[in-house]
């Protein structure tokens, strides 16, 4: 089965729980409406990259965990999207959820996927010590002191720390990737996986300074043009198009340098390079300096 | 050690963990705000109390698990008082989260207590057998399809099953209270100790109905009298006064006859029946038919 497959099958049941009768039904329907229809699923291929890499010998905890890192994703996304914080009316060019379902049922979407994520690892079948590392792992990805939620919480504060505030909001998620893909294979040193993890984070993370700036709203899906606007630091701004290009494709690079030894270290190789192009929108590859 | 002094040492070393330098202070002193000053501890008290019956012989299980139902209690507190639900200003006698903090960060203080008690449970010292059982089970009881998540988002139905509603919301986090105490002692057929929980959390929900239609504000330490005024179900309305006090003591009983054999059953009897006695507000106990 291929890894798209896995990665969509994985999240089909595990959204399905809410499916089943006796379960309020707007919920539900709310958190199909988050994780469907798919968005890039770039969390779970490089969780399920880095597993194959290391032998995928527990495929249970691999798919739980790459469906685990996607539905905290989106959890955050529809968290994000509320009147209190983005106040963003589309995502992926449909309505977001609070706009669709109102800022109750989103607020218990986010919750609920939240739950999702650690009762989809809790159900995988595979050894309870991998799974209870592999909810460590994703745990402080997400919470405190450093996860994802923190990494919001910086925009609440006076004073940010931003340095801080990208490595939490958008750097931990992929870090986690990495190790629970290892962890998932029964790698005892997951944490040395760590590092390819911070690399792709933050060259999505210039990818996304990238599509803000250069993108249109329909090729974004989501409205464009707010880090000039709000005055947000971007790699843009730092580098321009063409230098930020070639800084995402550095980052991919200095990740691959830092993989461990594995057994299928070419494939994941090749795996990684092509998602630096997939990053990069079509029509401005050609800036690359 | 006693009881309350390892729930509340389990509790501060959980909520500690947000206070580390790194995490943004304003989201730590959010969560800290939701969790103390105390309120009863009801859950991880009888999540305890089942423990200790059985023999508690993996004490940390027993705190791991107390915590996490009790944050999970404080995270649902925490976002039902957000304006789009109960937009409620007190809370405990103290402003509301969202009062004090804003909603962005009542919102963030919520999602970060519900991944911390994942991350509680995931650094216990106990078997990773265990461990996922417990992890399963206090899913089960926060999320979809009948956990007080879903019970919560009932109230965004059209058409709402108050008897599904009432066993999510209230009765679920209790139901885990008792199965938790068991898994965390080892018990095999923890799911024996459900009916326990059940009764007790119905008995609560009485209480709960009791103390609306007859405590003071300053006594409830939130707005009372909201049953009658909304024509919300409740068993005050229903039996009066002292049949709803009579009905809960009841309910204790059927709970208390529930029980499975255990080595300490006296004494976790004696404690149920204590519970009843302090569920009852002090002046209303003569009422009592």
């Amino acid at each position: 089965m291929d890894v798209a497959t896995r990665i969509e099958g994985a999240l089909n049941k595990a959204v399905g729980s809410a499916e089943q009768s006796g379960c309020p039904p707007r919920l539900a329907a709310a958190m199909r409406a988050s994780v469907f229809p798919r968005g890039a699923r770039v969390r779970p291929r490089l969780c399920h990259a880095v597993a194959s890499a290391c032998g995928d010998d527990e495929p249970g905890a691999t798919e739980a965990a790459g469906a685990a890192l996607e539905l905290l994703h989106c959890a955050s996304l529809v968290h994000d999207d509320l009147p209190c914080f983005d106040d963003a009316a589309l995502r992926r060019g449909r309505p977001s959820v609070h706009a669709a379902y109102g800022q109750p049922l989103a607020v218990l979407a986010g919750d609920a996927l939240i739950v999702l994520a650690f009762q989809t690892m809790a159900r995988a079948s595979c050894s309870p010590r991998r799974l209870v590392r592999l909810i460590s792992t994703v745990g402080a990805a997400v919470g405190v002191p450093f996860g994802i939620v923190a990494g919001q919480a910086w925009e609440c504060e006076d004073e940010i720390d931003l340095s801080r505030y990208h490595r939490s909001k958008t750097g931990a998620l992929f870090a986690a990737a990495t190790v629970c893909g290892a962890v998932a294979a029964g790698v005892e040193d997951a944490e040395a996986w760590r590092a390819l993890g911070d690399k792709i984070g933050e060259a999505y993370q210039v990818a996304d300074d990238i599509s803000d700036a250069a993108s249109d709203e329909e090729e974004a899906g989501k409205p464009v043009g707010k880090d000039a606007a709000l005055g947000r630091p971007s790699a843009v701004i730092r580098y321009g198009i063409a230098g930020a290009i070639s800084h995402l494709h550095e980052l991919v690079a200095e990740g691959i340098s830092a993989m461990p030894p594995c057994a299928n270290a070419h494939e994941l190789r090749r795996l990684m390079e092509q998602e630096a192009r997939r990053l990069v929108p079509k029509r401005l590859a050609q800036f690359a300096a």
